[in-house]
């Protein structure tokens, strides 16, 4: 086993720490929003250093490579025709870090207090993603090789649901051929205590928009004569729960797979407890479906959740003003077995149901993804489990997630692989919210563990080829 | 009466409207918003340029009263001991010009386009009080007096309930006794056909914030599990009215008068029709209170209007996020016999009764004003009937409006006035709304109809002088 241990690149990684955490910085300050148009450039100069990057620490090819979106970095090393390959995922597009007022520290100017490094996408996903990258480097900057063959995909459209990655793939199933796909964008269980993620929600986000009057009307001269849009929204959102928690959608509940007592008695002992959750979200009370623990909501089942309105009038003071349109931005998260599709066509055949008649309402949805329910004895997952307890001296927890990362879909759907979700984010490091962090000491364990991953993998694909060849013997 | 005629004021306004329009041009460039603090010092600006001019066009001390919000401009003219004195009101504040994708030409670079002139406040209320001013110079130029005193009282937080005004007024009540008090901030009936208004609506404004987890959250991690505020807030507006378009506040309509079959009969004949109403508003489909008719709903009915709503994401894009949480922005229209604060106290308890267990939520409110009705055979208010006739050529429309105007209670209960209310803003002329305009015509028809007004105004003065003298000999 000794001679299996990566003394030397686990030694660099902790000699070079520094350096490592200003890079990540350089990383953080390109202000990467997928979502907003006026970013397009930050993203092409992001990716264009990312894959220099990717270069410089002796990973071939190195490019960037242009889609009808934000264009996607890919880097490869292949030295070791016997040993498996790997693919190992990222993205560098980040959430909006609207609302910019609630920061301490600008969002895209990171800045250390304490053992946190705060800034947006420090922990979501590009601290996580590059924990990855320094973990490569450790390996090549002391053996000059790697354990394993690997294949990086980091694309910059995840918070907006992958559009053009998932084509990309299809396009190059042949040469994106893996035996399993690494990414880590998913939680920790609490500080010190990793965890692998072995299921997540599928989802899609959809905007409804409701129209009134040709434009604004004057609130005094028309109010209480003409139906208003934004109350009309509003009238109709409260149409899409009950007075449980529970989804009014019809049918929406009907595919959704209910879980043996025996699951569910396996994630109430290594899950988070209900106080750990509503202390995590800062929230006093429990809410939700009926019959279920708040891990359960968040995991096996489903949720439809309101993310923004923009109505009439936002500004200070007040304006007597009857809004002519009014839009809501939802957020489906589905449970095994739901079909974004069909939840979506439902979704449609409800909201025009439940449109009054004086104003009219329109629907747009994207980014579909299903929910995925991965295989934890698979070797590779196996193998993160054996480089997380390495990384962070403790075996990890194997948990669902509520999130949805849509491209795990598509490595099991398209490639056919299943992807090991090794997660470094702390319930706490505020991943889509204002003061977005890292904490530190995981991102350093954090590439000790995918320094670990790397000889694991390796070591599973000689003990997965040495069983083939003697079972073929035998 | 041909001794009576102001032909000389009326030739002079004739000659000078291309400088009026212009002079109308510069005093619209101020983006004098009062409800917004950044313009603070715009309307300091707007205020001394008003009171320069007033004192230019030869008023009495045309002074900037400054108060705890924005100043007030006062002028006056008191060369006519036997003459009535009338109070001219007018407010050079404005309406936010939000949102402000929708304007053809920029809010405060007013542009004229055909027969209309475009910009905020071309209508309300700059537009229409410089007629008065206009007016006041015609008299003055030609004759070096006017018909009757005046004490002018220009304010600049209208539109955010007056809040400085009303106690400015309480404490000058002694220096502003005056016989009546008018005002053009209210609508025309149609192009061509001049309206007095007899009766306003009173109101409110309110705002309903909800807070829920102590900052946003990521809507898959939580989603399912936490209520959602902005969610709790739209479950509560949807709750303020019943399917009907009822207002559900307990006790709401128990002060609400119920008039005689034949005021509503009178008010069918002469006021606008349902298809007018719904064509000026630009809406396809009748909404409201059932047994009334939309000119009913707008005027003898009470409404609540929501105006905005503030909460999460509202970028482009998609953003998966719980926001920690959300505001509404509400108005109140009042009709007689309403109290505004006897509604404010209801509002407030049924808001706390509809309050989830899981969220916080806090109201508040401003600007209470009560419903005023007028009595339309007042010598003032037919002094005002005469001008219309003369200025416009046909008999004014007796009108009762939705809007509220909340000094025209205070002329009533403090100053014991009554106040015309001569109005020149069409149906279409966009207050509060994009594309603000004032229809050309009628800024020059309103210019000689209240030049005529202070002709008759001073008659009808020395009419019922005439009258009590008379009365005493008898």
């Amino acid at each position: 086993m000794s001679a299996m241990t990566p003394l030397r690149a686990l030694a660099y990684a902790q000699i070079h720490r520094p350096r490592f955490l200003e890079e990540l910085q350089q990383f953080i300050r390109f202000p990467s929003v997928s979502a907003q148009p006026k970013h397009a450039r930050d993203l092409k100069r992001c990716a264009e250093w990312l894959a220099s990057h990717l270069r410089r620490i002796g990973l071939a090819r190195g490019e960037v490579i242009s889609t009808r979106g934000h264009p996607i970095v890919y880097a490869e090393w292949k030295g070791r025709t016997e040993a498996p390959t790997i693919l190992i995922y990222g993205h560098y597009d980040v959430q909006p870090p609207e609302p910019l007022k609630e920061w301490h520290s600008p969002p895209f100017a990171p800045e250390v207090r304490g053992e946190d490094l705060y800034g947006r996408s420090a922990c979501d996903d590009k601290g996580q993603m590059f924990a990855h990258v320094k973990a490569l480097e450790a390996h090549l900057a002391t053996t000059r090789e790697l354990p394993v063959n690997v294949k990086c995909i980091f694309e910059g459209e995840e918070e907006v649901g992958s559009g053009n990655l998932i084509p990309f793939i299809e396009r190059n199933r042949r040469t994106l051929a893996v035996d399993a796909a690494v990414l880590s964008d998913a939680p920790m269980m609490g500080p010190g205590r990793p965890a692998i993620t072995y299921a997540m929600r599928g989802g899609f986000s959809a905007e409804l928009e409701v129209h009134g009057p040709e434009h604004d009307l004057h609130s005094g001269l028309y109010g209480g004569a003409v139906l208003n849009p934004l109350q009309a929204l509003c009238e109709m959102i409260s149409r899409l729960h009950d007075a449980r928690g529970r989804v009014t959608i019809p049918r929406f509940y009907e595919r959704v797979r209910n879980w043996s007592g025996e699951e569910r008695q396996r994630m109430a002992e290594s899950g988070p407890s209900a106080s750990r959750i509503l202390h995590n979200a800062r929230t006093a009370k429990d809410w939700g479906e009926p019959g279920f623990t708040p891990y359960e909501r968040i995991t096996l089942r489903p949720a439809l959740t309101l993310n923004g309105i923009t109505g009439g009038y936002q500004g200070v003071g007040s304006k007597g003003v009857i809004p002519g349109s009014a839009l809501a931005k939802l957020n489906f998260r589905l449970a095994p077995d739901q079909d974004p599709h069909k939840v979506d066509h439902e979704f449609r055949s409800y909201i025009k149901r439940i449109t009054p008649a004086e104003v009219r309402s329109e629907v747009r949805t994207s980014a579909h993804a299903r929910p995925v329910v991965l295989n934890p004895r698979h070797p590779m997952i196996r193998a993160a489990a054996v480089a997380g307890r390495r990384g962070f001296g403790r075996s990890p927890v194997f948990l669902r997630s509520g999130g949805t990362v849509p491209v795990v879909n598509t490595f099991q759907q398209i490639l056919g692989v299943p992807t090991v979700l090794m997660g470094f984010a702390l319930p706490d490091d505020n991943m889509h919210a204002p003061n977005e962090k890292f904490h530190l000491p995981n991102f350093f364990h954090a590439i000790a563990t995918c320094v670990w991953f790397l000889q694991a993998a390796g070591a599973a694909g000689r003990n997965e080829k040495a069983a083939a060849m003697a079972g073929g013997v035998g």
